[in-house]
């Protein structure tokens, strides 16, 4: 009997082991495979490097680090000079851009339900600095004070009432750009806004991308040229124009979105002008402002002939 | 005696399973653990969500997808209208700037030993476009072709001849800006460069960071201003200076390392200028690049301190 029982405890104690020891393989075999799948990942692509740390941290079970000596670790071994400075607010995204201290482009997605919702007053809410921006490319409220120009919403306050934290998000300096008040930020600009919250209200889901231009003209001599104003000691750059497209989502299970394009020149525009007038074929925003909109969806749904025209008009009629 | 076999056998059994399931469980349990804290990365980091398609691969083994409805996904749906442009040559990387057709930043890390095997010949190469670039951004030949610029380098060809295809490579049209030829490219520019190997060969191991600059001047009225031309039918930026940081590691142990950085306006320089006339505090070369040099660096050798001088020549004499 006393035998028997010994037999239990051993072959317990050996069966617990061996299933604990092979629960660890297995655990260990996992890690071993992914580790290497993403140092891979890691040497081929640059976005990957750059946030190599933090995929590394993801296995801090085992204290792993980046010990293999690609050539992308040896160039870039004391850091990037510079990445798109992507802002993740609550309720819309940016990408800053430091050399012009405005930003590159907005991105927003309006929903009927949350436009309807709304909580957020808009006198509660502040223009200032987002001070995670370093400060050798941050601009400050300074920069703009008897510049004679509006701090002008990229993604316009009225998108965000939800809450007032979204609301307060979209008075950070990253979302403000140097826009000519009357005429322009009070005037087309503020039009074409509320057409996007009425699109939003009659469709119920539309993507905005918002952004700045600095679109050369023809100067002197027949050459093209670019030239734009910087105000404040931070020299914020003064876009010379700007940018919207909006992308409505089709109700129907397979209907086509519609996309427009917008580009309005930042000046003091006469009142009463047809928003329609400044509508623009996406691709030339595209290549002014070097970006590509909405991408993966026209790639799926409109191959390589982009809408050149207003779609959502001749709906709307 | 045959049920002392069929004992082993059904214990054998057992164990065999017992172990395989003990490793599966392991396998997956890792698996589950790095996915879930991947997920979480990439729902607080932009990098990662942009790159998550790849991330996700690497779990391929479970066909594991992004199911996690976060505002980021919601809002980025379609895609992200830019992300700089990182390309991966073999010898050097660089930031390609859509908008103005020319390079952000160029990174290099030369070493001593591959630049005294000089294997290129630089009459092989010849300059063409990087199909890689969508069309829509990219320059072609035509564009520079009777705009009085030259093709400059950015990333000097004379620094990467340890193999044919790497000075190939510094002929791609994204390595390449518009430069006034004589005076600049073939003058003080040249001079720069040959430096920068110099200092190679005398300390083995030399990072450079170079790129094209778009500085603001004083217009009529005492306000600033930034003016720049355009060549060619896709409109490349012809920058009105270029930047070279150059950081030298240092031999000692612990050693500081030396920096310093460079700005020549892309004009007709007079022959016989002392290239210290052209040394720039490096923090003034950021505010107008919107970049960081060497910032993982900088903070663990000089703190917020960054050298304001040239350091080197001050060991050079």
């Amino acid at each position: 009997m006393n035998r028997k029982w010994q037999l239990l405890a051993v072959s317990l104690v050996v069966g617990l082991t061996t299933v604990c020891a092979s629960f660890a393989a297995g655990f260990y075999t996992h890690h071993e495979f992914a580790r290497r799948r993403l140092q891979q990942l890691i040497q081929e692509d640059p976005y990957a490097y750059y946030i190599s740390p933090k995929i590394y941290k993801v296995f801090s079970f085992f204290r792993t680090k980046d010990e293999a000596d690609h050539r992308l670790r040896q160039i870039m071994k004391y850091g990037f000079p510079g990445l798109d400075d992507l802002r993740l607010y609550s309720d819309f995204v940016l990408s800053y851009d430091r050399r012009n201290r405005v930003a590159h482009w907005v991105c927003e997605h309006l929903q009927v339900d949350t436009l309807q919702s709304s909580q957020a007053n808009r006198a509660r809410a502040t223009y200032r600095p987002d001070l995670s921006v370093p400060s050798n490319f941050r601009c400050t409220l300074a920069d703009y004070r008897r510049s004679g120009f509006d701090r002008g919403h990229l993604a316009a306050a009225g998108n965000h009432r939800a809450l007032q934290s979204h609301c307060n998000e979209t008075f950070f300096l990253t979302n403000i750009a140097p826009q000519i008040g009357r005429g322009f930020n009070s005037g087309a600009w503020n039009k074409l806004e509320i057409y996007v919250r009425d699109l939003t209200l009659r469709f119920g889901s539309v993507y905005v991308c918002t952004g700045p231009l600095y679109k050369p003209k023809q100067r002197a001599g027949g050459k093209l040229g670019v030239e734009f104003e910087m105000i404040g000691l931070n020299m914020v750059a003064v876009p010379t124009h700007f940018f919207k497209v909006i992308m409505v989502e089709s109700k129907l299970p397979l209907g086509k979105p519609y996309m427009e394009g917008y580009v309005l020149p930042n000046t003091a525009l006469p009142d009463g002008l047809d928003l329609r007038s400044f509508l623009c074929d996406i691709r030339e925003i595209e290549h002014y402002a070097g970006l590509k909109f909405f991408d993966g969806l026209r790639n799926a749904v409109f191959g390589s002939n982009y809408p050149r025209e207003s779609q959502v008009f001749r709906v709307f009629g």
